[in-house]
């Protein structure tokens, strides 16, 4: 069954916020299954509503709505989905009666400065047939439309259409109390998938590496997703049950694990690269310091973000300058004197140094050439040296990335994470 | 004139990412003052986007899609377009070279590991007749397209298509750079806004000291925006010249002025709160360090992203653990003790431990409870000190914040650095 979302609402158009619902409920219907061909968001005005959704009955099974469903007469969802159908609206009881109740209580708490203002009573309309779906965070119900659109079996229903309030703190759990319950009835078939995620490799040469799996794909499906110098690689497959999809999953998985070795750094859609490293530092019961100068405190700052950091990072230095790099890690003067403060020979003695200062099991050091400014023909903005201590021995490796400032330090943090994983699980 | 946002991307329809570039997009169109009244997403799937794009065609006179301009298969933007204008797709010598430049730099970086793979010259063709627009943060270039669409006189430009990169650190900066200039052009009446930027007032309270001003406002109109522990309201003035849309400004602008006094840190629409700092610290010639637990660098790194922070930012610490706090910053083991990592007395030790260590002229700490673990009664998550040396002097603020991790720690920086902002004004 394919699906389509209509987010209402001019906020969204004029850009005052940005489209979660969109996101949240992308991701539900790929879990139920349910292909998503089309999001489109139109404001709160009634005949472009009304032409979207005639369109949307036209191509689609299931049509969610977000927003709209208020009590002002921006708010017009309902009455377009009426139209659309040739329905009436017409008054619910319970609903009426939950609104009184609702502001009864506003009433007796507020002292008497929460009447029920005319349109207050517009949220307890409810289309001819429809299945009214209690709000347990606002006012405004949702609502199921089941509809045997152009159909001369009026029995024959072919359209399901879901009305959803806009407030994500109300169309969140809305959805996943009541509405996944009913979408997930009407699904013959589970879509199951797993996330590759791949570090070291840049986005064309994963692709060409896996070209002939791509090339005819049905199920499972493999799509490709660029990350800041990472790629991850979305497997999915879809059959009678959760069983059998993971079995058609397991081959092409396999094959990805033989392809990208050690490339791989997770294969858990919530992990991050991050979150990755930390827990294999713990695993090791090892203790880890940084020392940045380009990326200044970058690094630390996103190693430090994974709750429970605490236990493997204690300290790190940010050395931007050649006096703090001299005075907190001895990277001695001659060599700055002779190869500069973006070096291989720095960056060795960066992450040497570290260790000796910290006393910390595994280290890392950054220095480089973040931009726009300080480049040179020799040494270019984007030119980076990573390095990590470990067990008595330092790697250092060279790396030359695109982007401006923001990009060259975010990619360099990515890599030197990435060196941090390699050293643990090779040494 | 009325404009219209084609978002393409399987991952999108996937829930994988969520559409930031439809609402930076439809912020910069409003602010440009187009009329946007779709968006629609549309997966890497030929037949859908071609329907979707003639029916932009027919109701829409500014197009601007993002994604699909990729190297692969999936990537079928151009294409589409093309096909929708029945024009052809021809090599472009100038990407062609820049892409062979780009990869002969990685190459000679990588030792012979980056050679182009067949599917990067794809990112080389261009629609006959397009304006190619340079991507300064990556290879796929953007694309503007005028065409005088089911006109008798080819000359009747009526439809403009603009092609931007799927990725927001690539799409962004090209479409300020090069696509604003070029849309400001096809508008009548110039649209002249300043950003006012406020910081330490929260935003329903900023909003409340200016409501008389927001009420029955028609032109200038004032629009808030939230940010993460900042406020920004953005006036904008409708008039034939930008003369007189200044002079329409100006009162408003002074008016705020004379309510938020030190409470805005700039009113240049492209300055952030740490260019504003490392700017004042450069003016008065003063070194900065910093010593961060809670946030582990995060603080630093946003300093250091200021492109020449180096002048003013020599080194930093990050010290997370108990023992670094006394190692590196002489923090007293009887402080830790008796009042905890996370208290005023140690907040206060911090800075100045920092400024004894380093030398600068000012330095500021940081030390908190991020979560989501680590909070108790008398200290709940999001209690964190700040803390700032200068002339000797040592200020300490007690904050208390709401939010998950990330949150917590990025307020906690934006904070450090209000505090930091008003002790280099007030002293």
């Amino acid at each position: 069954m394919n699906a389509e979302l209509i987010s209402v609402g001019t906020e969204l158009l004029l850009g005052n916020i940005v489209n979660t619902n969109a996101n949240y409920l992308s991701k539900k219907c790929a879990e139920l299954g349910f292909s998503l061909y089309y999001q489109i968001t139109v404001g709160d005005n009634e005949d472009r509503l009304n032409k979207v959704l005639a369109e949307s009955l036209e191509r689609s099974d299931v049509i969610i709505l977000t927003g709209g469903l208020g009590p002002t007469e921006d708010d017009m969802t309902k009455e377009a989905v009426a139209h659309a159908l040739h329905r009436e609206l017409i008054m619910d009881e319970e609903s009426k009666a939950r609104i009184q109740s609702y502001f009864d209580f506003r009433k007796s708490a507020a002292g008497g400065s929460s009447d029920i203002t005319n349109n207050n009573w517009k949220q307890a309309l409810k289309i001819d047939g429809s299945i009214v779906v209690e709000n347990d965070n606002g006012t405004a119900p949702g609502y199921i439309v089941e509809a045997a659109y152009q159909q001369e079996d009026p029995n024959k229903i072919n359209k399901r259409i879901i009305l959803l309030p806009g407030p994500p703190s109300e169309m969140k759990p809305m959805f996943d109390d009541h509405i996944i319950p009913y979408l997930r009835n009407l699904q013959e078939n589970v879509l199951v998938s797993k996330m590759v995620k791949i570090c070291g490799i840049g986005e064309s040469k994963a692709e060409t590496m896996i070209l002939d799996m791509i090339d005819g794909q049905q199920n499972p499906t493999i799509a490709p997703y660029a990350k800041c110098a990472e790629v991850h690689f979305r497997v999915t497959a879809l059959a009678k049950s959760e069983e059998s999809a993971k079995k058609l999953l397991h081959p092409v998985i396999e094959e990805l694990k033989k392809r990208f070795g050690l490339n791989i750094y997770t294969m858990d859609e919530e992990k991050t690269l991050e979150e990755v490293v930390v827990a294999l530092l713990r695993e090791k019961n090892l203790t880890l310091s940084s020392a940045e100068s380009c990326t200044g405190g970058l690094l630390a700052g996103r190693i430090v973000n994974v709750s429970g950091a605490s236990s493997v990072f204690k300290e790190g230095f940010i050395t931007y300058s050649n006096e703090a790099k001299q005075k907190y890690l001895g990277v001695s003067g001659e060599t700055l004197k002779q190869f500069g403060a973006v070096s291989e020979q720095t960056a060795y003695e960066m992450a040497q140094g570290t260790a000796a200062a910290t006393g910390a099991d595994i280290t890392v050091a950054v220095t480089g050439i973040a931009g726009p400014d300080g480049g040179t023909e020799e040494k270019p903005v984007g030119l980076v040296y990573i390095s990590c201590y470990y067990k008595g021995k330092v790697v250092v490796k060279e790396c030359r990335m695109k982007g401006n400032r923001e990009k060259i330090r975010e990619q360099s943090v990515t890599k030197v994470l990435d060196l941090l994983r390699r050293c643990l699980l090779e040494a």
